[in-house]
């Protein structure tokens, strides 16, 4: 290997590594109640506010021209040439999920469009320093193509992931980081620097893996096996900003839920006045 | 002429653009259902989240900062000028439409003010190098008071515009164009340069729009002939996030049109259980 | 007095100026309807939205990083290392308003941490430009434990703020104009430049205090006695966004006074009914 691990701003260092310690803290923790039905099909246990949400996407995708860019750790003259890349991935991502879950799902999915973007955020993360507008490109596609079936395969082995947590920052990080093997224009195959680089790859991620998983499995364990990790089955249902905020989110607000418990509580009134 | 016509960041070549390639499109689609009634008065269908639309106001006005500002294409002394220029119009532009909303319908309508600073912003992208900020002051000032204006005017010939994007970009548009040949210190009429430019500004606005204009019907009479402008009234009455993306945008919150879903519903239910 | 009073970007002649007006203001206000109980314990009038308010929370924040270094008022070697002071300081706020909050009510309420967040920025204003790194952060936690317990204080002796400005602005303000005379690195008491500098910024809140309460007495109390300050009863129930501005907030939505204003015409209607 005449060369190390490459991972410019943190594919696998950053995002791969919260992705592991994520995957395995879902594992620990549990599907959210109601989320898989006896059948064990997932039910969509839908967000709240889908313009929260695009919003936040939108500030991460700014934020990303901080974290890429800064990772030059210097003013230089490759900080607007890593925000081209960065921004020509996300893009392409955003493209690719929509085009993806279109076809998958027969409606382009809000939540993969806002997924595809952030997937080819953390894809270009590696490389974004040394691959061209082109690799850029490819890399955000694939990302946001990745995406879309990953967050279905962790639905249908029943590991409830309420954003895509995992698909985004795991899978796509992995594959950010394997990409700088394939498009770095020093290093890449594409680019006819054979398989070496792609073994220093493939060496780090599942070192940096192994280490997370085991490391993050002692965590999540130790903490389930003594103070315990999830919230009551009374206070999930009440929801946390409530449980353990001790206020809603959305005071004032009717929101289905105060209907359900109303209807509830009137059907046992009249069952009691029945009697 | 001695001079070619003048549009820095595109108060014409991108907003009036917009603007006639919308005011096109909203013609070929006609208006919302229940927009008007059947005296020919238009209803207000209001916004349902007025915080984020304020919020995305700000985004804009903040975005404006690169794209006036970058026109400049490079990292020069007048970047500065033109920010200042550009942030002087936007507030202009904002008071403008307070005070001639508050007078003409007697409140100060939120709707209108994000408009008015959007219509202060579109108004000085054409002369935001060139004029003073003196010259910038008016320029948004009148925008304000156009934007308020032009919206009354497009609900009266029921041409339905929910944000009021063709009064804002295609009429402040027009407006910013003209105003570089009345303001603009090298150029303009009021600093003793005479009507060459603004007849230059009249040309370029009208040739420019002539264009749009039927470039923009081809192609949304093409698609209206083809695959369709519309989508079906169910779909419009169930709302887009719905019908086009399979996810409500809301997600757990009660809404008035699930009240009277509801309220129908037991109608019907009450009228078949009392045969 | 070898120096003059010490207030870099404005923790006095900012946020102290403005935390008195706001005070006086209230005071001549008096509280929102429903606030306090018979008894005199106050009730709370809890946020409608904390996803926005804690949003608007981050981008006062991302603003500080404009008004801190940009006091500065050129791009000096200083800006960085304000722009580090401050962000210590807002973060350590947060922690500390989180856990002081979490001790005395038993829930880590948000608004706090909120204003937490704030009240290390504001803490932060008058010192960013002379404390070390670790005088920022002892500044935003004091801030952060004192703007709970004067929120409480203000509660207590029914000033009604709802949203804490008077405890962010007006007691932290003051405090970072203190924490210059103890933590300033040329100046200050723990730097062994004894109470010389205390002195002097006591003075200097004091004078600016004394003026600000007057004058801001002189206008509220002349604003109150003629146009009046306070909406009508009826507006204040109905909410300002229609009675000062005609349009709803959140329109579609139903809330909970809809629920309560509907039952209250239904019990009057089954009143009339049962005659």
């Amino acid at each position: 290997f005449g060369n190390g691990f490459s991972d410019f701003a943190g594919s696998t260092v950053v995002h791969s590594v919260g992705g592991w310690a994520a995957l395995v803290g879902a594992i620990f923790l549990g599907p959210r109640i109601g989320k898989y039905r006896a059948d064990g099909q997932p039910s969509a246990l839908p967000g709240h506010n889908m313009s929260l949400s695009m919003l936040g996407c939108l500030i991460l995708w700014i934020g990303w021209f901080g974290f890429n860019p800064g990772s030059e750790l210097a003013a230089t003259e490759n900080v607007p040439y890593i925000a081209v890349t960065t921004n020509l991935a996300a893009a392409a991502g955003g493209v690719a999920a929509t085009i993806t879950s279109w076809l998958a799902s027969g409606k382009p999915d809000l939540s993969m469009i806002i997924n595809g973007i952030l997937a080819g955020l953390v894809g270009i993360t590696a490389g974004c320093a040394g691959v061209s507008y082109g690799g850029a490109v490819l890399i955000g596609l694939i990302a946001g193509v990745i995406v879309v079936f990953s967050v279905f395969f962790f639905d249908s082995i029943q590991v409830d992931d309420p954003v895509g947590a995992t698909s985004v920052h795991l899978v796509c990080g992995i594959w950010g980081t394997l990409a700088v093997g394939l498009f770095d224009r020093d290093l890449g195959l594409f680019y006819g620097h054979g398989f070496g680089q792609l073994g220093v790859q493939i060496l780090g991620i599942v070192a940096i893996g192994a280490f997370t998983v085991i490391a993050s499995a002692i965590v999540w364990g130790g903490l389930k096996a003594t103070i315990g990790i999830r919230v009551t089955e009374e206070d999930e249902l009440i929801g946390l900003d409530i449980a353990e905020h001790g206020m809603e989110a959305y005071s004032g607000f009717v929101k289905d839920a105060d209907i359900e418990a109303e209807t509830a509580s009137e059907n046992l009134t009249a069952g009691f006045s029945n009697r």
